[in-house]
């Protein structure tokens, strides 16, 4: 059986105006890896509305699971969870069991359950929440789709939540070689290895270091035997 | 008049599953702020032949500007040229141009231009090549398209390449200011000073930093009185 295929969806600003360099896809892909679920797209879209909207509903109906980060916090710019209702239809407003957590935390705090930290409140009618140990402020599933905070350490959590609740495949096993010698030396026995090894995913990534040319040669799939194979041949294509 | 608008699609595996970390999309996205170029969506798809097809026709068609990266080595895993000739129904062929490039290249470092390297002089007829001073092989522009490698100091080297041919609206200037507290007591008098300066973009980004909450909030545009004056409210609204 195929794994479960996946897409990420990032939402905020900060990403596009470079002011902020991605973690959160960096950490979600390897914990989809080990989890045997194919994360095969990410879109980075800026806190825009219809552009959310647009992007939820492509990608919730595209593939199995969906992962959103940003846009849950309590200010003018984190409309994410409005998005969300807006694009599977459905009614949103404060909820009272997402109300009582952040009152309980606020009230524990000694802090004020103002206007914008109730705007955290607001909760599709249909979703399940998403725990939060960190900061409390749960995100939530709707469907097929988890919505989470972008803050990396809040994101984390609430990924370390939600991924025991789906149902991965193999995990993606993968052994690296790197050869020192140029992509256009590697191209031709590896062309052949991969089509002699049609199951497994072959990739090259060529780097350049000190003025020479190299390529880290990843051999992926969920066979450890047949992996182990194909490595056993392309270190013999390619003795140190 | 607007800033021109612009899309980046990442093309490759090795994000998707975990392997390595973006820097092509964190680069770019600075050097197009500068630019007074608008990055509205950036996408990730893995070396698949349909899914880029469709993701250049449609980020082609929706944004005025779309830059790719990876996918033009020699390797096998290397489709980006050939889906560029499809999404525009282009025919594409070794280059004549292109391959003078590298017979040149190659014969100055005594290497072979082998049928591998050849592959990387595929170019689709109606594309004007992009100069490649780091290792040569050239990336190229079919309409508002520009085709770039994966290897990050080769995808900068494009970068700069073709960023002066392009017309940019105003930079996009921003100020931050760090506030130490929660983004809840944050979050009212922001909303306020968004709604007064609605030229202008003001995001808020919080962080936890030893057990405390804090938001850098950031004020961009393209009038830097305008965006004085609101961070002087802001300073005002949070004194130190």
């Amino acid at each position: 059986m195929p794994n479960p295929t996946a897409a990420m969806l990032v939402i905020g600003d900060e990403i596009l105006s470079g002011r902020t360099r991605d973690a959160n896809m960096y950490h979600l892909a390897g914990q989809l890896t080990e989890a045997g679920i194919d994360l095969v797209e990410v879109r980075v879209v800026s806190d825009d509305a219809p552009a959310i909207v647009a992007a939820v509903k492509s990608l919730s109906a595209a593939f199995d699971i969906v992962f959103t980060s940003g846009g849950i916090g309590p200010t003018h710019d984190d409309i994410t969870a409005d998005c969300i209702a807006a694009a599977f239809d459905d009614h949103i407003d404060v909820r009272d069991d997402a109300r009582a957590l952040l009152q309980a935390h606020y009230d524990r705090n000694g802090q004020e359950l103002n206007d914008a930290r109730l705007r955290m409140a607001r909760i599709p009618d249909s979703a399940t929440l998403i725990d939060n140990p960190v900061s409390i402020a749960p995100g939530f599933t709707v469907q097929n789709v988890h919505v989470m905070a972008g803050v990396p350490s809040v994101f984390q959590a609430m990924v370390a939540t939600v991924l025991p609740t789906l149902t991965g495949g193999a995990p993606l096993l993968s052994e690296t070689l790197r050869i020192d010698r140029g992509e256009g030396d590697i191209a031709g026995p590896l062309g052949k290895l991969a089509a002699e090894y049609s199951d497994l995913s072959i990739g090259s990534y060529p780097f350049q270091k000190d003025g020479k040319y190299g390529a880290n040669i990843v051999i992926r799939g969920q066979d450890a035997v047949q992996i182990a194979s194909a490595m056993t041949k392309l270190e013999s294509a390619f003795p140190l």
